[in-house]
């Protein structure tokens, strides 16, 4: 990215991503919706619970950016120490605010499980010199800061609470006090390639790009997704001149595209099922329901999904999906005939139009000389046909259960 | 934390992580391990494909760290330029390394669908002045530098290479080369307390915490796990001093403990089934498989775990799982006498000894001014006992999948 952006630095607070309890999710989306807004993020820096710590990290921010944007360190508990440390930094003090504490009221008033008590209370003592910004879905509300044209904001880490923060109040405000520049994002992703494979073949289309589009090469289990990242002043001007390297790119790599868009697999497969009206159903094994989890993640998943059969055993397989116990004994569950089974069996038993079965060794016991783990069987069946495929993924159980599940959507995507 | 720590910064280098397109999950993974081998992660800091900008993030680093890991960046294509950038900083230049070629050309003689090219060949250039570590199961190798004490290393931001080199290769030279304090973490995790509520509950107890012991509160969805962290010369004395005051907090909690270790609910629930020999099968409506995939995610699942029905639309619920269709039109998929005659239908179906049942309305749409988005009945059944029980939680599609999901587990921690 060029310099001439509004720079944004997020700074997470808690001792719990530093010792690696938990994962630092609220970065990736604040940063999404920081970009859709026109914003640049600079960096993203995660600090303990600690005032000095805490303090460095801004003062080196403001350095770089124009907004920083702290999350984190602001629960009723004694380990967060975010409110006082920033009080201290623009010398000013706590003071009682009646509105924050009349909407933790009005919290209280929808949870007739839980009472108030002093700490919930005592959020409702904040710092004299800031804009405050209520908290409408949890009780430590949100400050914003300004010194020497920076914009200084702290922000609760609960997910759901900077979420309807930054989408309703934050981004908002910042969006009226800072002019930006266009940034657009572009992604296509591509698969049958490794990264270098699809490095050469698309480099004398890379080489020429404009110089205000980035390429960046996201390599995601078997499918590669290239972003391209524009800046400019002008929109129209932009998404044309994206659109035209697109088209270009469309030309060399023909149908190895499997999506001009950054949504998930299991949302291109639910569109086209929708738009075809079918129905569908999986009966799975070593997926362990992975596959139906997926489908259900995406509102409105009843147009197109039935159900599965989650067959982990074997008696499962035979008894309803109707898998015949003497191939399960020549031929062991992991093998075509019995996930073509399953295929047919789930198919039929659920009344649905298209339908997948998994069986594999995810591991990390069941391997044998001739099937290690990692060895998957799939197939896709629809009322006029079956491809079924064998596959030989790697030996981390959570990584092949991953893996099997985006190469039967995938191999689904064949048939439909 | 006290200052005597050895001290590592990670910095992730990828603009894919700036703009939100990933969530960094690696930093997770590595402060946890780090942890575990005795090191302090200090900062974790998230910086774009910039040369600039990575030097700049080293330098402030190493004033405040002994140790510098970055991830990331390493890749064969053109947006990555970490190996350019250090062998900069470190006034050495890129050369030949016939060992990592060899490397390499391993890597590929297993891999008969993908052929070696320039850019995994040019993976061999490596800076001069450093130790070279072969990376087992990827092209770029891991470089490692020292300077005025510091050791800097550089390795690949993909998890699979990232995690093995780190756990085989990196924390063992690190533990060879720096002395450090013990480190110990242990979580109790609590149930039905708000966050603030648990605190008014313990404060006595955690204002009495010795020097060397902070606490932290960590709510998820209706669990809050509390974290206590401990550091010492002393690894035996450690130990003793937290047993002491976690058999403390027992005697104030009781039985609102679920665990005194940090494992997920899945697992213990897991380990309960297998010390009593149990198998178990769900049902699911709208969690759609996600306990099924909770469950299956654990290594050596197929032990306790059966399979499920994921009944997601009515016809699977009838056809399947035998509820009545005169019930359903009665009272609708979600509730009580449907949701028990799921929990039966699967537990005999299935031919197990225990099954736990959900049906609820996931989101956005399918509310009713009676059961709005949110409502969710769950019911747990075994051969002597059913329970069942009715919950109303929020807005959010993926976060009601979560939270009907734990609660499931925990009301079936009720009868088994």
């Amino acid at each position: 990215m060029t310099n001439q952006n509004v720079k944004v630095e997020i700074i997470t607070i808690g001792d719990e991503i530093l010792i690696g309890q938990i994962v630092d999710t609220n970065s990736a989306w604040m940063a999404t919706e920081l970009n859709k807004a026109g914003f640049e993020v600079a960096q993203i820096t995660s600090v303990h619970d600690n005032a000095k710590h805490i303090i460095e990290a801004l003062d080196l921010a403001q350095n770089r950016a124009d907004i920083i944007l702290f999350t984190g360190g602001i629960g009723p508990t004694n380990d967060d120490i975010t409110k006082q440390t920033l009080c201290a930094y623009f010398n000013t003090k706590l003071v009682f605010d009646p509105s924050v504490l009349e909407n933790i009221e009005l919290l209280f008033a929808n949870r007739p499980n839980f009472a108030m008590n002093d700490l919930t209370r005592a959020q409702a003592m904040v710092p004299e010199n800031c804009t405050l910004i209520q908290n409408a879905v949890g009780t430590a509300p949100i400050t914003w800061f300004e010194k020497n044209g920076k914009v200084i904001v702290s922000m609760p880490g609960v997910p759901s609470e900077m979420k309807r923060a930054m989408s309703m109040e934050i981004i908002p405000r910042l969006q009226n006090k800072f002019t930006t520049a266009v940034i657009l994002h572009k992604t296509v992703q591509v698969y049958g390639f490794t990264e270098s494979a699809l490095a050469i073949k698309i480099s004398d289309w890379e080489n020429n790009l404009p110089e205000n589009i980035l390429l960046a090469y996201l390599p995601n289990l078997s499918i590669v997704k290239l972003r391209l990242s524009g800046i400019s002043e002008n929109m129209v001007e932009l998404e044309f001149i994206m659109n035209q390297q697109i088209d270009l790119l469309s030309q060399l790599l023909g149908n190895t595209i499997i999506a001009f868009e950054d949504i998930p697999l299991e949302q291109l497969i639910a569109n086209k099922l929708i738009e075809k009206n079918l129905k569908i159903a999986t009966a799975e094994s070593c997926t362990g329901g992975n596959i139906a989890h997926q489908f259900t993640s995406l509102a409105g998943s009843s147009a197109f999904f039935e159900g599965s059969v989650v067959a982990y055993s074997n008696s499962v397989k035979e008894n309803l999906l109707q898998v015949s116990s003497i191939d399960l004994e020549e031929n062991g569950a992991v093998s075509q005939i019995i996930v073509e089974q399953m295929a047919q069996g789930v198919r039929k038993l659920l009344k649905v139009d298209v339908s997948l079965a998994i069986s594999g060794i995810a591991g990390p016991t069941g391997g044998t000389n001739e099937k290690p783990v990692g060895t998957v069987w799939i197939s896709a069946c629809s009322k006029e046909s079956i491809i079924s495929k064998e596959y030989r993924f790697g030996k981390q159980r959570n990584e092949n259960i991953l893996r099997a599940s985006q190469a039967a959507l995938l191999l689904l995507k064949e048939i439909i």
